[in-house]
C-alpha cells in the first residue's frame, strides 16, 4: 500500500443521509467492495453523514467489515449502518468556515473521494462541496448515490430503495386481500391502506402490483398528485359494494382536497400540537375509515404500513439490492477516474428483459424538484393507475435475497463501536 | 371406493372460524391430507364456516387441491382459504331447529366426521354438536383444532398461529430499531408499538425476541395484565433518556388504567360512533406517542403491526406451520378412531431440543377463559418480560417456509369457485 513506500496515501469516505431505505447499505456495500478493489488504502465511514462528519465521527470500515460475508450480511441490513442525518447544507457565502472546516478534516485524512449516498439534499451538499473544492483548488472528487423509497428523484430512471418498498407494500396487501376476504360473508367490510409518499404516489401506486393471477388487487387507488373528491369517492365505494363484499382502498398520506387541505385535517378531533407546535395530524386512511364508517354503516378498518416500507429488509426485492450496490461501485470507479460533482443514476437499458446500467450525470442538472406520477399513467377517473405504470414498475421488484436467519430472525450487521 | 361397492360413503367435512391465522390453512391442508390417506370418501370444505353450511355452501376440496404441490401452497397461504365466519350457536333448548337443520345437511352429505378449526367459539360449537348427536343418537364426530394469534387457549402449550404472529413482531421490530437508531443523532427518538391482544399481552411480550446478539430489543413492555400507571411510564422514559437517544416502546392495544379505562380513550379526541354504535377509539400507540412528544417535546412515532400480525404468512414459523399441519390431521385421525367432543392440542414434549406432540382433551373440559400470561413472567417493575417467557416463545418461532415467488410476490392458492 500507499502508506508503506512513503506515497501520498488514496483514502475515501462514504456517508449515508436522509430517510433510510431497505437497500441503502447494499449501495454502502457496493462502494466498500469497489473501493477495496480499485486499490484505495483506508475507506472511512462518516457517522451520521456530513453532521456526524463535522464531529470528527468516521470509522475506518476495515474494522466493521472483514469478510464477504460481512458483505453479504450488510445487504441485508435495512436503515442506515453509519446513520444518517438530516442536514442541508448552507450555501457557501453563507457559511464559509464550514466548509474550511469540512475541507481542513478531508486533507488531515487524506481524502481522495467523498461519496455521499441520499436523496435530493445530499445531492445539493455534493453540488457544494464538489463546488468549492473547484473555486478553491482543492484535489477532492464528490460523488452522489441516490436512494429514496420515494421514487421521486430527476434523471434516473428509478431510486434504489423503490422497488424494495414497493415490493413489501405489494406482497402486504395481497396478504390483507386474502383477510379481509376470509371475513367478508353476507356483511360488507372496507380496508384502506395508507402508504407512504406525501407528494409523490409511486408507492401507493404499487399496491396494483396485488393484482395477479390469484388476487384481484386493491379497487381503488388515490395518489397524492390527483385532487382528491371525497363526494366522488363516496359514490365509487357505494357502486363498487353492488358488486363486492370487501373492498380495498389504497390511499397516499399526502392526498388532498381541491382546498388545499390534506385530508388527514379533516377529523377535526383533537389535534396534538407537540413542543415545536407542530400539529400531530391523524392519519388519512383512518379519517376515511371513520367517515365510510359513518356514511355506509358497514364494517371499515384502516391499516398504515408505516416505517416497515423503509425498513422491511426481509421483503427486499433482489434487483433493487443488486442495483443499489451498483450504483455504489459505480460512484468510486468515477470518482477514481476523476469524475466529480456528479450523481450516479439508474438507466433503464431494456424492458423485457429487464436491464439496467450506472450512468453520471451533471449534479448541477438536478433541479430540487420532485419527480412526480405523470398524469396519463393514472385513469380518467383518477383513481387506478395504468398498465403504464405497472409495466415500469414491475421489473424492479423481482427476485430476493433470502434473510440470513438467526435463531428464527433476520441477523443484521451493525456497527461495533 | 365405498360408493362403487355400493357401500355407505364415508365422508368428512371440515370449516374454518374465527379471526384468521398465517397458518390456520396448514390445519386445513393437514386434514386434507390424512383425510385422504385414511380413504375418507369425499372430503367436503364448509364455506364461512358454520354460518356459510347453515346455507348449503360447501366445496368438495378434491376440486380445489389437486397435487402435492397444491398443499405446500396452501400451508404458505395466509387467513382462511374457505372463508370464516364469526357465529354463535345457540344453546340446544334455545334453538333445537337450527341443531336439526344442521344434522339434516350433514346426513344427506353421508358425512361422518365434522373438524372446525378455530378459537372458544368454535370450540364451543364443536361441545355442543356432539353433545345433540350423543343425545340424538347421530354417529358423526365432531372434533375441534385450535387456532389464534393471541395465545390465549387453555390446555394447550400454545396455539398454532402463535408463533408466526410472535415471530412476524419480532422480525419487524428489529428493522425498526436499526431504522430508529439510524435517525438517532444528537437528537432523541421514541418509538412506540402497538400490539394486538386485548387482554392477553402474549404478542406484546413476543417484542422481546427481538433482543439478540446485534440488537437492544425494546426498551420497554406493557402487558394488558399489568395496570397502566401513565405517570409510573413517563418516569421510565425519562430515566432512560439519560442513558440512550433511541428508545422503544411495545404496548398491548389493551392496556388499561387503573380506573379501568382503556389508555386509548384518553384522548379525548373526536370519538367516531359507527352505524353500530360502536366506538372507534383512536390507537393506544397514537394517543402514548402525542402524551410524550407533550410531555418531553422529543420526536416520537407511533406504529400499529395491524393485521399483518395475523396475515404475514411470508414470514411465517416452520415450527408453526408444521404443528397447524400436525393438529389438523390428528383431529381426522382422532375422529376416525371414534372420537367425538375433543379438541386437538399441542403439548411440550421435551423444551430442548424442542419436541411437541398433538394430544387430545375433552371439548368439555374447556372452560370459556382466556389464558394469560403468568405474573410471575412478567418484571417486578411491570414494564418489561422474564426469561421463563422467552424461554417459552423461542422455540416457536424458530425455521421457515420459504414463499413460493411468482413475478416478485408471494403466490397463495385461492378458492376456485
Amino acid at each position: 500500500m500507499g502508506s508503506e513506500t512513503g506515497k501520498a496515501k488514496r483514502n475515501i469516505i462514504v456517508g449515508q443521509s436522509g430517510g433510510p431505505t431497505a437497500v441503502i447499505n447494499s449501495s454502502l456495500a457496493g462502494v466498500y467492495k469497489t473501493a477495496r478493489e480499485r486499490g484505495f488504502d483506508t475507506i472511512y465511514g462518516m457517522l451520521h453523514g456530513i453532521q456526524g462528519f463535522l464531529d470528527e465521527k468516521y470509522v475506518d470500515l476495515s474494522t466493521q467489515i472483514h469478510t464477504d460475508m460481512d458483505i453479504e450480511l450488510l445487504k441485508r441490513t435495512p436503515s442506515a449502518f453509519l446513520g444518517s442525518c438530516r442536514y442541508k447544507l448552507q450555501e457557501i457565502h453563507e457559511d464559509p468556515e464550514i466548509y474550511e472546516r469540512i475541507f481542513r478534516i478531508l486533507d488531515n485524512l487524506e481524502i481522495e473521494a467523498f461519496i455521499y449516498i441520499g436523496g435530493n439534499d445530499s445531492m445539493d451538499t455534493i453540488k457544494k462541496l464538489s463546488d468549492y473544492a473547484i473555486v478553491k483548488g482543492h484535489k477532492q472528487k464528490f460523488l452522489g448515490v441516490p436512494k429514496t423509497i420515494d421514487n421521486d428523484l430527476a434523471l434516473t430512471d428509478h431510486t434504489p430503495g423503490f422497488g424494495s418498498a414497493a415490493k413489501y407494500i405489494a406482497a402486504s396487501t395481497k396478504e390483507i386481500i386474502r383477510d379481509a376476504l376470509g371475513l367478508a360473508y353476507n356483511k360488507q367490510n372496507i380496508t384502506i391502506l395508507e402508504i407512504m409518499g406525501r407528494n409523490a404516489g409511486w408507492l401507493t401506486g404499487a399496491t396494483a402490483l396485488a393484482k395477479t393471477e390469484e388476487c384481484e388487487g386493491p379497487d381503488l387507488i388515490y395518489l397524492p398528485e390527483i385532487t382528491f373528491d371525497i363526494d366522488h369517492f363516496l359514490e365509487n365505494v357505494k357502486e363498487l359494494q353492488k358488486q363486492k363484499e370487501s373492498i380495498i382502498i389504497a390511499v397516499s398520506e399526502g392526498i388532498k382536497l381541491d382546498d388545499g387541505r390534506y385530508v388527514c385535517e379533516l377529523s377535526g378531533g383533537a389535534d396534538y400540537v407537540d413542543a415545536f407546535g407542530h400539529k400531530q395530524l391523524q392519519g388519512t386512511a383512518s379519517y376515511l375509515a371513520s367517515f365510510l364508517g359513518a356514511e355506509i354503516g358497514c364494517k371499515t378498518r384502516s391499516i398504515e404500513y408505516s416505517t416497515l416500507q423503509r425498513s422491511a429488509s426481509h421483503m427486499a426485492s433482489r434487483v433493487d439490492i443488486d442495483e443499489a450496490f451498483m450504483v455504489g461501485g459505480a460512484a468510486v470507479k468515477a470518482a477514481d477516474e476523476g469524475d466529480t460533482g456528479k450523481m450516479v443514476v439508474i438507466d433503464r437499458v431494456s424492458d423485457d428483459p429487464y436491464m439496467s446500467a450506472a450512468g453520471i450525470y451533471d449534479v448541477h442538472r438536478i433541479a430540487n424538484n420532485e419527480r412526480l406520477v405523470p398524469r396519463e399513467w393514472v385513469n380518467a377517473e383518477g383513481n387506478y393507475i395504468t398498465d403504464e405504470f405497472i409495466n415500469y414498475i414491475e421489473p424492479l421488484i423481482q427476485g430476493d435475497y433470502q434473510p440470513f436467519m438467526v435463531n428464527g430472525l433476520p441477523q443484521h450487521l451493525v456497527l461495533k463501536k
